[in-house]
């Protein structure tokens, strides 16, 4: 069983009718219903305007995979739940960044670099190519799948080096995009997965739901993760106290009593 | 020319006699002696308790390569600054962080993790290994270089996997730690170079500061650097106004002043 | 269940007494011997001096991962049975390289370097530092395991920077190696594991053995990668004859036939 | 200085009448003459029918950087030039590897996989995005740039993933493409990098000129890779005779030479 959470800004469904048809529950409750036929996982929903923004300790604490969409309002998240998120991604938690969410600050976090990209909004046709066919986050897929009314976002995309590239998207405006990248920060694993937006049906895609259906699987918290957990945070843990090897201890040690 | 500057909490320096002994200067002082030899190089030095830190808009914008040592105040280093050296980082300026500074505000930054590491101070021995011995890094080394008194710094490292891993170190106590990593992030070169402590003279050793010399070398902004600046920041440059292949917008557009 | 075929040179344990004491089945027995304790394994072994060296295209078509240990004999093993095992890594199959297969023609076929190392045989102490803790090949273990009589392993270790390091191993006499290392070459996953030798019995060794499991796990085939084994090889499937999107054909075509 | 060598299969344009219109000198000629307005580089050039195919001990000693085009006869490329090509890079030789070059045998040694790729040659657009404006290889180009005429190859390119993305295609016909992989093996850079054709004037492309001088410089042979080069081959300095630090000697050593 997969403990799985879907955090949604939650305003453009709100506000906008046009959205509202589109994703009368808002887009965490659509990815929800389809990722819910799935009876491995035990999916929760959070959003922004709740306290916490949905994301308290105890939550993300009994929480093994995080998907993360956002848009409008990235800065309005309190940079302490910012802090707890990473936190948890470093102990193991899988986070999964769809679309618009290249620009949280969870994202930019994880990553270190802006996360910026080129765009432009105008119903185009999106043939998503699949780079690695054996990715386990590829299952299902044949070489490429399309969309057929998308937002375009164009490279440069700033983001490090991934560790894996699954996806790159060509667009029928003349741009490509890195749509699918791996990457790995402590224990946790992290895919960003470009497709999706507030007023286009794009998580109606049948291919679209496959994709984070089977990264859900992939980034899924590893049982060992534990290990690092319990390591890494305790300060008196990391130092090593009595050395392995016999040494004598030599030089010159600063109070740091006095320091403060 | 390369325009170099080095940056130093500098506290310990000044409230500890036996480290003043050591660094009478301050360690960016010593650093700055020892680079100076170099006719290449163009430096300046920045403390913590300067304005900005030392680090204002101007400072950075004339800043090839910037180095970082941070020990005992790191959380009182500002989050603005913060975000304009990564700025700056990610506009092409090389950054080598020493030592203690991988619990610095702008090294975790960078990597997106907690940076933590395992620790002892005994003043034992540290053999540093060349794993790349052909290395812009590790020019002028040989297969290995020890340092008689170090602080001893142990995996597990929490940080991304390197593009490049440079020293791998030995202690003799037991532990083993990657002591040289690189990584790209933006345009920028990031080095963390382990060595290097306050109260002891790890930085009188002549490897260590080959090690710095070639970093500083090997992190230089490059001179194409100045086109993801001019591309990467301005809002409405990202917005590509005009397909480059024709095409007819479709689908239903956000209107975003509503949503203010 | 997992198909796991081990794979040994075996001729150190038929020539040599004392080997042949600690491994008297061979180091592929002695392996199959405490993996064959995991219900979820169907293992088979092959050594070189089979037909073949064992492994013909069924053998390699049923196996999910193969284990590789081989030391005296590597320049014996025939480049077509290289070709053929570097093929199935490709679709898919895990590789598993122990110790001096580090030299074997396959471990350099896949990584593209000489694989390169520094070593003496003292019977020293290794202790194993583990650099992920949270990483499944990691799983059960504490910081750190040892193995009392070692042959050493030292950096620079010529491979091309891993995705992912484990282990890092500090020695008794004073050098550091890179002792777990993993890799992807098209759909299939490649761990590099250092400890073991022919006359030191380090496969007796508890945690070693922890390891060999966990990375079979870890390595095992995708179900997913059915797809790029379709997909990679039939040249026919290569040349997309119908454009996806309608063009023109423009521009002079060689025929090729007459460069026959 | 930079010494380069450009070596070219030069078949097809000794024996088709277009290609000898559009390269009259052959591909290697065309390229010398664009890259020799520069005056740092010192440019010879070595074809297949060559002796040892032009690429001497001696001429690969002399040689800083190496390109690479090949298309109709990598398989008559003989594997005694492959190895010494491959040892060459390990000791720090640059290797540009262009368009179908992607099938020779040095690519393939170098990346340990098989390169595939999809294809189609319809004389179709090419648009080549750069994902990293601030690389060395990007320097002078725009945010784009086209080739009017060109083959089409498409996703999945069968390579490890590499160090750096600098550029991706997008094509008329609907695919796209990694067209500019960064790669560090042993002590050489290797740069492949996608455009050019036989029967297509792609090399006149001014663009695709810069792309090529840039990288030249980009993967030029650094003077240090004089010490692994020193330090890898000779298989005695591999054995460290005498300990670093002081350890016993234990256990049971192998005779090798009963073994021979």
């Amino acid at each position: 069983m997969i403990n799985l959470t879907i955090w949604n800004e939650y305003y453009h469904e709100k506000k906008d009718e046009v959205v509202k048809q589109i994703y009368p529950n808002g887009i965490h409750g659509y990815i929800k219903d389809f990722l819910q036929e799935d009876q491995h996982l035990n999916i929760s929903t959070a959003t922004q305007d709740e306290k916490e923004h949905g994301l308290t300790v105890e939550m993300l604490r009994g929480t093994d995979v995080l998907i993360w969409w956002g848009h409008m309002a990235h800065n309005k998240v309190e940079d302490e739940i910012v802090d707890r998120v990473q936190m948890r991604v470093l102990e193991g938690m899988g986070l999964i960044v769809l679309h618009s969410g290249h620009h949280s600050k969870i994202f930019k976090r994880m990553m270190g670099t802006n996360a910026n990209i080129r765009w432009a909004e105008r119903g185009e046709k999106e043939r998503v190519w699949i780079c690695n066919p054996g990715h386990p986050i590829a299952r299902g897929l044949g070489e490429y799948f399309e969309i057929d009314m998308t937002e375009m976002y164009g490279e440069p995309f700033q983001v490090p080096e991934p560790d894996e590239t699954v996806f790159i998207s060509w667009f029928q405006g003349g741009e490509v995009f890195r749509s699918g990248l791996c990457y790995k920060r402590g224990n946790g694993k992290i895919f960003y997965f470009r497709p999706g937006h507030e007023s286009y049906p794009v998580y109606h895609n049948k291919d679209v739901q496959k994709v984070i259906l089977n990264s859900v699987y992939w980034a899924n918290r590893h049982e060992n993760a534990q290990l690092w957990e319990d390591n890494f945070r305790p300060d008196d843990k990391m130092h090593r106290k009595t050395p392995i090897e016999p040494i004598e201890t030599k030089g010159y040690k600063v109070d740091h009593e006095y320091l403060k």
